[in-house]
């Protein structure tokens, strides 16, 4: 799911989106709450009709947010108060308000209310949190009242297997539309998280999606189909792009490096997207270098056509039963040393 | 015209400019010399192919940008001295220079190296100046060897009458495929630069294109339009965008402003362009005050829209006999009072 933070996925129009293969478009609850307000946004028809995307949206619960961004806050059994990061206005989020709040957006997947630990903060409060969270789940569900809205849960409980389990257990109880894996990509190592998901994601009931928040490098992204993730998302692709950095099939490449500068050749030769097709590297490293709008719109464009263009991919070899084997091969050419190398020492 | 100054609308796609309606796009000789070099941009086949724009472009000679950004320049008969913009480093353009600039761009339309002092330099400086300019006019056409590329001299002379029709003169009798007016636009009063240009215009040739270097508001356009201009150029409509600002039939507004937060009305109700189908006022005015990329692309793409659209207008409306009384409504409806007034207001 390509992240559109503030009703816009930066730079792209809801075509360039279709045109890019999205199938889904994440929205921020917490951004959107406070900017323009969804009081706004449900009076404009909700975020589909005030953004003009008619495909399928998922808004977060804003508690990620909350959680990452605030200098100052307080949980309470009740909920999180919170200092807005645009003004410093004082807010709270309740299971109850990130409900309604998100059924004014009027998205098709809405998230429950969670809190998100950073990984070190320790086992108790890992326990306290993931029960807490468990409780606000609970209040979620119980306050949900669209019928054309999904509500998924989450499963917290940091790198702890046992409070893991417990976690899921307790969320599978309450019983959701869907499942998300919660509390990883948040300083943990990259063995962490995927020993942590093992674990995890095999025993969410089956018949539902699965969502891994927050990831979204081409390489994790595999990873985490693997483990029997459905969905993701991640900012990444489209925020690589803005440093003018750009996905391909042989590796991440930066544009600003030197030897783009001459390089008359395609982004990427195995992409169709409009900028592989219509503009060469050299252009796009003379519009990374000038910091021209273009040069982000259209490194978005291909990061984000690439990335649902790789998951497309494992969707198939999934189905003809060669993952394993297809997504070997491919991240060995993606991390190569020799491209690896060859860009970072410039 | 708008305006690519590095190769790129800033924004835009060239798919974006031809469904925009642009005929015609001029690009900067000054900063694409600079950045990423002529040289470059020669080997990838010209600014056609390096920006991926097939249709016609205009390239100006660098002169006007060499007086208005550099610190420190140093004019003599055989050309300008001036320091980067970018990086300070020593530069000389001469008409031969230029003109040879241009070639490797690959232009359409080139345009002669002059100088364009600012219209208070004194009656002496200009006199002095246009016929520098006049002899750098002939040394560019020497040097000008594409068959396949129009080349346009330029009319200096400041508010003088006298010296305008001396360099109007000087200009014609070497003898260009278009004349354009220049030296206007650059600190004096619109009236005076109404009656310089009414002076000059109805002299050059009648079956040449006329070129008005440096105006692109509704309201100028119309008026140099009725003195007999065919072409000109500005980066108001596009840098407007960048800063909230709509070119509409009732006037500029200015999408910062507060009420058009909860306005989901169209841009434009008269615009058939991407941006005033698809989106509403209040989602504009959303993007505008987030400073999100999107904001300026579709802001931008309807004012060159709105702009293309006026010109064609203004076409018919001379081919039927009636641009006087058209254009006098146009204009009276535009600057209403009290629309301007509405929207300073806040």
């Amino acid at each position: 799911m390509p992240v559109g933070t503030k009703g816009t996925v930066k730079g792209l129009t809801p075509g360039d989106l279709r045109e890019a293969g999205a199938g889904i478009v994440l929205g921020n609850t917490y951004h959107l709450y406070l900017r323009p307000g969804s009081d706004l946004i449900a009076e404009a028809g909700g975020l589909h009709a005030f953004m003009g995307w008619e495909g399928p949206i998922l808004t977060d619960s804003g508690g990620y947010q909350v959680f990452s961004l605030a200098r100052t806050r307080r949980i309470s059994e009740e909920g999180v108060e919170f200092a807005s990061v645009y003004d410093g206005s004082p807010h709270v989020f309740t299971p109850e308000l990130t409900t309604r709040v998100q059924e004014e957006l009027g998205s098709d997947l809405a998230m429950v209310l969670d809190e998100c630990p950073p990984a070190n903060a320790g086992r108790e409060y890992h326990e306290d949190s993931l029960r807490r969270t468990a409780r606000w789940a609970k209040r979620s569900k119980e306050a949900h009242k669209r019928g054309d809205q999904a509500l998924f849960g989450i499963v917290q409980g940091g790198l702890y297997p046992a409070l893991r389990e417990e976690s899921l257990a307790r969320t599978v109880e309450i019983g959701f539309d869907g499942y998300a894996v919660g509390g990883l990509s948040v300083g943990e190592s990259r063995d962490e998280l995927l020993e942590t998901l093992a674990l995890t994601a095999p025993r969410l009931p089956v018949e539902k999606p699965r969502y891994f928040m927050g990831i979204g490098d081409p390489v994790g992204i595999l990873q985490v189909i693997a483990l029997g993730v459905d969905m993701f998302d991640c900012v990444l692709p489209t925020r690589l792009a803005r440093h003018g950095a750009a996905l391909t099939q042989d590796g991440r490449i930066n544009l600003k490096n030197a030897k783009y500068r001459w390089d008359f050749g395609p982004l990427d030769p195995g992409c169709l997207c409009e900028t592989c097709a219509g503009y060469s590297r050299a252009y796009l490293a003379h519009l990374v270098r000038e910091n021209e709008l273009l040069g982000h719109r259209l490194i978005t464009l291909h990061n984000v056509r690439f990335t649902v263009d790789l998951c497309r991919r494992a969707r198939r070899e999934i189905e003809a039963g060669h993952y394993e084997s297809w997504s070997r091969t491919w991240i060995s050419r993606y991390t190569r040393s020799d491209h690896k190398r060859a860009d970072e020492l410039e």
